[in-house]
């Protein structure tokens, strides 16, 4: 397996994946050359040398390591990666990917999703977007849920994480310590908060057929009520804390589905929920949350056996049987 | 479709799939000759005729109706469905099924499971057992909650149902109303108490290759503390008011998996708890469990689409695209 992008989720993947057996990594690729030439083991601060030099060229590395699978942790957007995706695709490299875009591709992007489908199935290649949210927390489980009714009304689902707990490029996403005022100058600026929760409504909507004429997005910032110091930052009272980001699909005028994620430093009792309203009704609490970045990390390695059974194509974890702990 | 077998789950499922835009049922095949000849609709308490003759010779139903898939819900042994497997797969008819022994069949009869596997193939057809317990709770929750997890060390599951709210077969099945004379006579006859929880332990073995060396089940009477009156029974204090069942997963003397049915008429907080200890550590509740009837029910029905869809033979849910509610 090739690690492409050595961001914190590749690096984090990069070292799930070296200790597993099942799965070899045989190279890592990585833009910055800040980090090229070095041993991998380095970047992911280990003590043994891994043998793998961080390489810069994905077609050199695809020519000369011939991997079978690629983790590809460059962008949330899949117009980013789309370029390296027909790299791999064309040289049969199935890829798995934590890029948010990538859970449901043909959501915001159809036509580059018709594209890089057919470049997969003409490689050979499985591609598919993952995660842990979007990709598990406020959809797959959901929908794995669902097997078990007879009818589904409406789906709720709640994810709250104290941000002070994560590292703080996720404390500086989520936009701990801005004013209002900035915060809302970056939101409008784009990219910021958290990327996926429309593809995680679109997924349950194609998932369970719901039928849904919109889906729509709000992101607010969460305003500090008292002073919060974290590992990286001091918010006071007023400040931002974090946000706020509930993705809402609508059918005839009627919410169906309302996936909320609370991320902000000091979040009282962190949690996932999942609430689906029908037959029966099913309540699931994961106190303490599924933990973000070990957990994105696990989901990304554990995906790479099921999509390199799954048919080519650019696929949804929809399409693959369910990933587990590998050995 | 057609629905084999017309006991408290077969009935279930046809509602069910009647209910269903994406289904065609077109028969129903029942051994007991006091249904045969009867319009199903009657069978199942409905006003509206279905126009389905409830009919009692399964190659007839397979030669005259064309069924692409079957609910094949007639016993919990593999070897008591057997024959009707065999029918249906060498006419490429699809085969889901709640038979507890099916949800890993190589596990207690690895010939029969092969030779089964065999005729599957050679008849196009794709034949699956699943249900809410065996094949959701206690083991399909915990391997798509590993799926989260970079290392599993041990996996708990308890599912506390409340007989009294069940059916009157589920109560006499729990020996509510016994004796624990008679409930430890009526064990040792077999066929006591809930069927599976070794696949249950088996399936979490085969999904996370946990290489198990034993995996073993202790079947033990709950005594009512105090009475209990059900619509149905009437239990003295010290009489058995239901079972309590436990399946183990060892491996080097270390006990790896540990799942636990508490089914007795008065059972305080009905739910279902999965415990991974690992890396996240994760831990998942239901509050008042997933319901029985109704969700086994509505997992075979969701199951066909994804069983027509998977690959010939017979094979386990892990080898399936997840089930999801379908329209």
């Amino acid at each position: 397996m090739l690690a492409v992008g050595l961001g914190p989720i590749g690096r984090a993947a990069a070292e799930v994946a070296l200790g597993k057996a099942s799965i070899e990594l045989v190279g890592a690729v990585e833009a910055d050359p800040a980090k090229q030439g070095r041993d991998l083991a380095e970047l992911l601060g280990l003590r043994e040398r891994s043998g793998i030099v961080v390489e810069g060229d994905l077609d050199a590395a695809i020519e000369s390591l011939s991997p079978q699978a690629a983790l590809l942790c460059t962008s949330s957007f899949l117009p980013e990666v789309q370029h390296d995706v027909r790299r791999l695709a064309r040289a049969g490299v199935h890829v798995v990917s934590p890029c948010e875009e990538m859970l449901v591709p043909d959501f915001q992007h159809p036509q580059l999703a018709a594209d890089l489908d057919l470049a997969a199935r003409r490689g050979g290649a499985t591609v598919v977007g993952t995660g842990v949210n979007p990709g598990f927390v406020l959809d797959f489980l959901p929908i794995v849920l669902s097997g078990a009714c007879r009818s589904v009304r409406r789906i709720r689902g709640c994810r709250v994480v104290d941000a002070a707990s994560r590292r703080e490029p996720l404390q500086r996403k989520v936009g701990a310590g801005l004013t209002e005022v900035e915060f809302t100058a970056r939101l409008r600026g784009g990219r910021m908060g958290h990327q996926g929760m429309r593809e995680s409504v679109a997924l349950l909507d194609r998932a369970l057929g719901l039928g849904l004429d919109s889906i729509t997005q709000t992101v607010e910032p969460v305003l500090a009520e008292r002073r919060i110091v974290t590992d990286y930052f001091t918010v006071e009272p007023g400040q931002v804390a974090g946000v706020k980001n509930i993705g809402l699909g609508r059918r005839g005028g009627e919410t169906v589905v309302e996936l909320e994620l609370r991320m902000f430093v000091g979040a009282p009792r962190p949690r996932d929920e999942v609430e689906i309203e029908g037959e029966p009704p099913l309540r699931l609490v994961i106190e303490g949350g599924v933990a973000g970045d070990v957990a994105t990390a696990a989901i990304l390695v554990n995906t790479v056996p099921r999509a390199a059974e799954a048919r080519p194509g650019l696929l949804t974890i929809l399409d693959l049987a369910p990933s587990r702990r590998i050995g």
